[in-house]
């Protein structure tokens, strides 16, 4: 059983854990009840910088750069605990334990003692010393040549990264780093994810977190890149792993370590509590929507949509972007794959897209406009627009990994309406899951029921359109706060409430508040449009370089300046 | 010389003569001196129905109807003629001729008077008696049929229309009034181009005009579809060439009748006076613009944009619509190539794809909406959009012959701003002209300089573009009725005021207001995005049927209910 907002009090059991979650955009709070799960009270915080593009003091970024100011992550901790612990209600007393997820691969440099080198005055103007968040796609390039050296020598770790090494990992991004600022480099003590090092200063020790070290880093221990692999990719760079990354890594669900004074003074917390280690906020939510069972895929949706699932069988699957033992719940292998973009590209074509008209009559109608566009666009029959997309304006994680990738919408007549459009780009991201739906099962790992939680699940005609696409029965999550609540699930177990987070899953995950069944006649619709989707993917992603050719068009017309 | 609106009187030749020019949604009047080419007076008159879509008294019309009521053109002669010799100030008895020009193919049938079939009672209520629109495009099956049974019969007059034959011309609209309202079709006795139907109501004579039977029938004289092949096409059809279509064909330029009572109380012109040879409205203004000589390709834009060009050289050239002897010039042969929407995507993307900030921000400039994207256009490097469109949201006139084809963005982002999908449309535009001038150019048909007129060329940036697309020095004709006064030019000829239309032309012809020439750093980058045009062109207009697949999935949602 589980509530949102303020629940009242139950049983004698009052020990309560705090989960924080840190978006792209904010960073959420939960207050959880250890007993139940009720989320008891809970608070947001905008951070002050957000995502920094396109410029930052007076430099202008190039084309796929984003940035995030470490400093908005700590004012999460000031502000939004105290806040979150006042709505509930709570005593601080009863809180026994704090967990803490982030976006991933988000990753920052620090000095020996976690003071990230953009915190450092000198430093302050080197892009390249702020904290890279997972939609900083600039060091495509690099990822490229990681893959490409990879497969000349036949390393074995590649294989668990679905063949391909994303822009969006540690390794992509630090590359970017030693050669653009070569200075900050060796500056640089510590490359670390943001769980890592917000966890870090809560609870004053550096940890790395099995599931952000097995699937932003490369590779299990022992069969991670070698210092000769790393020296044939840039001379220089073996440093990187000895150097710079290689620290314990702890498994999912312990305790990193005890609530800081400082921590405490900042969060108003008891000092001492058990601090869990961090997690990968698409991965800890896979436990607030208990989706930790095998067969049950998680698809946590918002600007971007990432799919998890747990498996008792290790296999490697091409595009899948990691197969990470206990990379999801300890003594299982996780399974994670993503969509780069989804919600992000709704709310694009709903800001960029969309004549005044529609905004008038939505209003008039009482109405958001994603509203007014997607009761329009469900009065429309499967086919009748004539569209398909494809949903890469963020580039494409699984199962091509390849940020060059671009958006394209084929079909548009002069009768084609905006909500038609809307209507394709819902579909192709329905579209999109399906294709890693199929390369899991194609690749050994059942996936036989889907939960879908965050954003999208406000729009029930896509909740629709992935039950009859996937053709699956869909569980819909409304939590507010998944994340935070699979961040609160596992500060219990650290907190040894619970003996390991599937048991504390099921006495503190959300419940569904629906389940969708697929309809065969539009299943059947939608084949068709699928089969258009996939020879587009196809041609697109694996057969034409028209999307990296307009890439490298648009770059060099930009004249990019290199920050660093 | 010339001018445009009421201009003063000139020398002792006072004499004058009526040009009719009747487009998609309105018909143009202009009142032209024959000395010098002056248009003393122009009126228009907007079509009381427009153009009919999607329903007709109360029937639903399936996609790709588009037709028209012919009572409109007739309220042109009654209403904007004499308006335009009141504006010119011109006394009705210094007019000596009237020319007339209409979109092709436009066709509707009648009966042996020449009453429209649409306008008897019984027939009111069935779309197939009405006028088809040039862009009717509901008959591409049937085209399809034609082309392939052509194919299979080795006929020897598909080459001269580009080995394909139109869903927009008169046997597949035929065939399709033939096979779904065969009543209708055995009661008609003409089946009748607009332009030839009204210089019937003029001059009280039915004859045929060279241009749009060549150019939207089949074939010159004697090689036409046998009867055989009509029979074999569809069982009963080889009666439409000898009992619906077959009619004495007349030159360019010809009088075709003299001015009827009736007309005359119509127009206030006076009666007897010399009806020209009716004409094809693009070709007509290739005279009225001065590009009849060869070498010269006039671009007439507007909703769509037509090619056309004369050479003394006979050559079949894939994907050119048309040569005919004497389809522009007698004694020339005519080239008639198409983009079947131009001015229409912008018009369809400025009302359906910008938002309201845009218009607020157009507004606030004093500026048209089209203005505002161009002039944010305007201001990016070529290649900085990313982006690439194929400009078929009309489907696809050359070279590839194609109405099922369809439009297509590619590249987009999540950055990517309504302005940039604006540039890529114009962009588009361009390339599709530079696919028909390298189809031109590579069947042996010279094309050394282009000249553009029509409603585009208000767009400053679009000619620059088509500059630099086509590396070619573009003469901008900015005349208002640019149609309007060829068909001045023809009836100049008809009345015998010249000896030939070219000579004519050369006196009488609109002057340049501009040519542009090429910029070879811009033409440089634009072939890196003409590239892409070219790979996108063949994989989806020749390779790929993935644009077939979704308009006949779409047909299938909608249910098309079949008019007839």
């Amino acid at each position: 059983m589980s509530g949102v907002g303020r629940a009242g009090s139950a049983g004698s059991d009052e020990r309560c854990v705090v989960g924080v979650d840190l978006g792209t955009l904010s960073g959420r709070v939960v207050v959880v009840r250890v007993a139940d799960g009720a989320v008891l009270g809970s608070a947001v915080h905008e951070y002050a910088h957000g995502v920094v593009e396109g410029e930052w003091r007076g430099r202008r970024l190039a084309p796929g750069w984003a940035l995030q100011v470490p400093e908005d992550y700590l004012e999460v901790l000031r502000t939004a605990v105290p806040a979150a612990l006042r709505v509930a209600g709570v005593r601080p007393e009863a809180v026994v334990g704090i967990g803490c997820d982030a976006t991933s691969c988000t990753v920052l440099p620090t000095d020996a003692t976690g003071t990230p080198l953009c915190a450092l005055p000198e430093y302050a103007d080197r892009p390249h010393a702020y904290a890279k968040l997972w939609k900083h796609h600039a060091a495509q390039g690099r990822a490229d040549r990681i893959t490409a050296l990879a497969e000349a020598r036949g390393e074995t770790w590649l294989a668990a990264y679905g063949g391909r090494i994303s822009a969006e990992g540690q390794y992509a991004k630090a590359l970017e780093l030693f050669e653009e600022d070569r200075p900050l480099y060796d500056t640089m003590r510590h490359w670390v994810e943001v769980s890592d090092w917000v966890v870090w200063q809560l609870g004053g020790a550096y940890v790395r977190n099995a599931s952000a070290a097995g699937y932003k880093g490369i590779g299990p221990e022992g069969v991670s890149p070698s210092a000769e692999f790393l020296e044939a990719l840039a001379p220089g760079f073996a440093s990187f792993v000895p150097d710079k990354l290689a620290h314990p890594v702890a498994q999912l669900g312990t305790r990193a370590g005890r609530l800081t004074a400082q921590a405490a003074a900042w969060t108003g917390l008891p000092e001492g509590i058990a601090v869990a280690t961090g997690n990968v906020d698409a991965h800890v939510t896979a436990a607030g929507v208990g989706a930790v069972e095998p067969g049950r895929l998680a698809l946590i949706t918002g600007t971007s949509t990432c799919h998890i699932t747990s498996a008792d069988v290790r296999r490697e699957i091409p595009g899948v972007c990691g197969v990470v033992e206990g990379g999801v719940v300890a003594g299982r292998f996780g399974y994670e794959a993503g969509q780069s973009g989804s919600g992000d590209i709704l709310a694009w074509f709903a800001r960029t897209g969309v004549p005044a008209a529609y905004v008038e009559a939505a209003a008039a109608a009482g109405e958001s406009v994603h509203e007014h566009l997607t009761r329009l666009a469900g009065g429309l029959e499967v086919g009748a627009t004539g569209l398909v997309a494809l949903d890469w304006h963020s580039g494409n994680r699984s199962v091509l990994m390849d940020h060059e990738l671009s958006g394209l919408v084929v079909g548009l007549t002069l009768a084609t309406r905006p909500e038609e459009v809307y209507r394709a780009l819902l579909e192709a991201t329905a579209f999109g899951t399906r294709v890693v739906v199929e390369a899991l099962e194609g690749g050994g790992v059942p996936v036989r029921e889907v939960f879908v939680a965050g954003g999208l699940t406000g729009n029930p005609l896509l909740l629709q359109i992935l039950a009859d696409v996937l053709r699956r029965p869909l569980s819909v999550v409304r939590v507010e706060h998944a994340g935070a609540l699979g961040s609160a699930v596992h500060a219990a177990v650290a907190a040894g409430a619970y003996a390991d987070v599937p048991t504390a899953a099921r006495s503190m995950a959300a419940d569904r508040v629906d389940v969708l069944v697929p309809d065969e006649a539009r299943a059947q619709a939608y084949d068709a449009l699928f089969a258009v989707y996939t020879e587009l993917y196809d041609g697109f992603g694996r057969e034409s370089d028209v999307m990296r050719r307009l890439a490298a068009v648009r770059r060099a017309a930009l004249r990019s300046p290199t920050p660093g």
